[in-house]
């Protein structure tokens, strides 16, 4: 892209410039009503080279907004912590709220040329992160983002020249970083990655700007046009429906959940020796994911009382409370909803060699909230491919993704309910809501057959729970983790 | 404390104390439900010696519990990120919600006895810190908080066997951290910082509860009585109202609202001439403050149609986009509204060598809060020295820290709010509840002026903004950011 980059000017004296500047400028400061009223989070990544002039152009752009509708983040080198979570982890973690600007100075473009560089990561995961981008910012273009990349171009004499300014005098030194100097002397091998990773990146659906770089007032005109265009299109087309996806990954065959037996049995002296031995091997194992730097994800969905909670605790308090944490999930609050649904979840993933459980999960979104029409049909039938992308995810990370439908028949259902009503002690587990929800059960059925078949991949399988007997599903469970930990450090190929 | 510390035991037989511990366990599990009926809080940080066995501790205390109602939360040596903070911060960070626990490995105590035997604190901010422990103790105690602090004490040989032993097997040597064989090397310089630390911060609100860590057994118990006592005086206490504090902070003699003339000029031309040199002076000392990790605090109040977006807007238009951020406030969302009020400010405090802008306060409490009843006469009575603490630690902490009401008169706000009612442009800027808050000008203003009386303070001064005139407004907040950060770096005395 940038070889074949054609300089790009506008024919016009400087006074015609600063005209439309201005007249640009006045479209984008009205734009921000715009936006707020459909709700449309703009998201603006500023990439280029080094002393191209991003900050300026920043600066440049914001001049008119109002401050309470933007931000600017500028993505520092990663800080140990963060390095300890997927790699789109903390651009994740800045997308905006549904009506608001985030301004990114640099992004994943500069990162991962950055480690290609310094050759810290191989051509099998640049490869990957590459895919990852694509799936990002499809996945934000389906969910209502508009997502603006620009690479700011300026010819390699133009960067040497600004770089030697700004080291000529000691108020300006400070301010060139060693990677400009990196630039400059392999500029070569830069224009290169930066190419690659530019062509791979560029995508119908979230194209990228070459900007030329050169004139400051030549540019902010053309970022002008860019932004101000694309948010016309962007609202013009909210109505349109992306198309629903099915990506190529390999599933794994699955009953329905009429198919499953439930007569399993189980006494309570052999649960109690049974889970001991599990507990120890457990404990044993979350000491070695520890020390691997290992994530592992359980995500747990089921029947109301189905026995969700026993069956967590009897797995977490096998292990070190230091390196899991249990992610209770409710309705999202209104900063969670005003963004994309997955960044909830995304936000709360674990550092490596830590676990997370999740008591309910991003499946919400096909079971209650298609169920409930708290999401659009294109919603939820987009959600399972975007939900397959996302464990792919976590499992290129190198996480263990594991994923629990805790099952009961209908009448088990009816006995614990009962038993909850009659019991005083138990009576806040029961509400008005559990009651109306298994009115609903049949449908529901039906939703969750349709989840399990869909998303119950290779890399992130599914596992129903045969939970009549309690007993019976706890060491179900815990064993299920046990083999699935075991697999990942052995490395062997899931079954 | 640690010195004149007995050895407290419990004379009764191994079955005994493993039935005492069993009853104590349950009746642990029972509070959960109380805890989360009374919103009751419990911060519980696990001090103690190396190797005294607070991991086992914390694994012993949360088996029965239920994984969605705590955390544990391990309190690593801070990132770089997280020093560029106030001290206390990233402890902030983790207070848990009504009705929840949160247990911390290692707190405060640890890090700041680290400090200490490394040099890296000197005399008068060790003073500073132990001051501001009590604070935050004091203050989360005052909003319904159970803190329950515990150091875990083993003597001398104890821990030197221990860690003898840990360190015979290549299994369990990496356990062992350099902070512990610190610890062996020298105990004694050790115990005399903890005793100090200690002492310092044992008050009658929040104690310190020594426990004899020597038998695991006997330790555990003593932790579940002392955590299910607390918790049942904490609910028996929960109608104790708290005392009204009134430190002794020096106060600014400030002018009542209705004595401060608002009959300023100015023109177009004059403003324009101005605001370029000013915002040219503010872009220097962004750059300043920023080399020289100043960070700034800039908070917002003022009547409705103020002009207090366009104040911050001439502000930010003069600073560089990554250095700055704007944080407006609205109603708190659940997980905010679940914690300490001045939890959701701490949380958005900029980095230091930045400016964060709040446009709206925390000073809400005292008056949306206080007057339509969202808190209770207890809660606002006391936030004045719970804002001025605040302000305080920030300014301790290196902070400059301003604040604006933005003042109009009844008349001109009258005829902004017609003058947006009639304009389709601005109409979306005014509500019915701008017009109803209208009506309570008077309480407002009472309210208003008891507040500025109360916390305007030499190191977090109240700036009354006369914005009958918009440029005469912007210009003089511009105005007062440039004095008193020149003030902060030339270390001058405020006026």
């Amino acid at each position: 892209m940038l070889k074949n980059y054609e300089i790009r000017k506008y024919q016009m004296p400087q006074e015609e410039i600063k005209a439309l500047i201005k007249e640009k400028r006045e479209e984008l400061f009205c734009q921000q009503q715009l936006i707020k009223e459909h709700k449309l989070p703009v998201f603006v990544l500023i990439e280029g080279w080094g002393a191209a002039g991003k900050g300026t152009l920043i600066g440049n752009l914001i001049k008119e907004l109002d401050p309470r509708f933007f931000r600017v983040i500028n993505m520092d080198v990663p800080a140990e912590k963060n390095t300890r979570k997927p790699f789109l982890w903390r651009y994740m973690e800045t997308i905006p709220e549904a009506g608001k600007f985030v301004f990114l100075d640099s992004a994943w473009l500069d990162e991962t040329a950055e480690d290609v560089i310094k050759k810290r990561i191989d051509e099998e995961t640049l490869e990957k992160r590459m895919q990852q981008i694509r799936t990002f910012d499809r996945q934000l273009k389906d969910n209502g983002y508009l997502v603006v990349k620009l690479f700011l171009q300026i010819p390699e004499e133009e960067q040497k020249k600004r770089l030697d300014k700004l080291m000529d005098t000691k108020d300006t030194k400070w301010r060139v970083a060693k990677k400009d100097i990196r630039q400059m002397e392999k500029r070569k091998q830069y224009e290169d990655v930066f190419d690659r990773i530019l062509e791979a990146t560029n995508t119908g659906y979230v194209p990228w700007n070459i900007v030329d770089a050169v004139d400051k007032k030549q540019a902010l005109l053309q970022v002008l046009h860019i932004l101000t265009n694309q948010i016309n299109q962007a609202v013009e087309n909210s109505k349109v429906l992306p198309e629903i996806l099915h990506k190529d990954y390999p599933l794994l065959k699955m009953p329905k959940l009429s198919e499953v037996p439930l007569n399993q049995e189980m006494t309570k002296e052999e649960y109690q020796i049974q889970l001991k031995t599990l507990q120890k091997k457990l404990k044993k194992l979350h000491n070695k994911i520890y020390r691997k730097k290992v994530p592992v994800i359980i995500a747990y969905e089921g029947w109301d009382a189905a026995g969700k909670g026993g069956n967590i605790k009897r797995l977490t308090s096998a292990l070190d409370p230091r390196g899991f944490e249990v992610h209770p999930i409710a309705s999202p609050e209104p900063h969670e909803k005003a963004r994309h649904y997955l960044w909830r979840f995304y936000h709360r993933l674990p550092k490596d060699g830590h676990i997370a459980i999740f008591d309910r999960t991003w499946y919400g979104r096909v079971m209650v909230e298609r169920l409930e029409g708290f999401c659009s049909e294109n919603d939820w039938k987009r959600a399972y491919n975007e939900m397959n992308e996302f464990e792919k995810e976590l499992s290129d990370w190198g996480a263990v993704v594991i994923k629990f439908w805790v099952h009961i028949d209908k009448d088990t259902q009816l006995a614990r309910f009962t038993d909850r009503q009659n019991n005083p002690e138990k009576q806040w587990k029961i509400t008005e809501e559990d009651w109306r929800n298994r009115e609903k059960w049949d449908v529901y059925e039906e939703a969750i057959d349709e989840m399990i078949a869909k998303t119950s991949t290779e890399n992130a399988p599914w596992y129903i729970i045969q939970s009549n007997n309690k007993y019976y599903a706890r060491i179900q469970a815990i064993q299920i983790v046990i083999d699935e930990i075991e697999k990942k450090l052995g490395n062997k190929r899931p079954l």
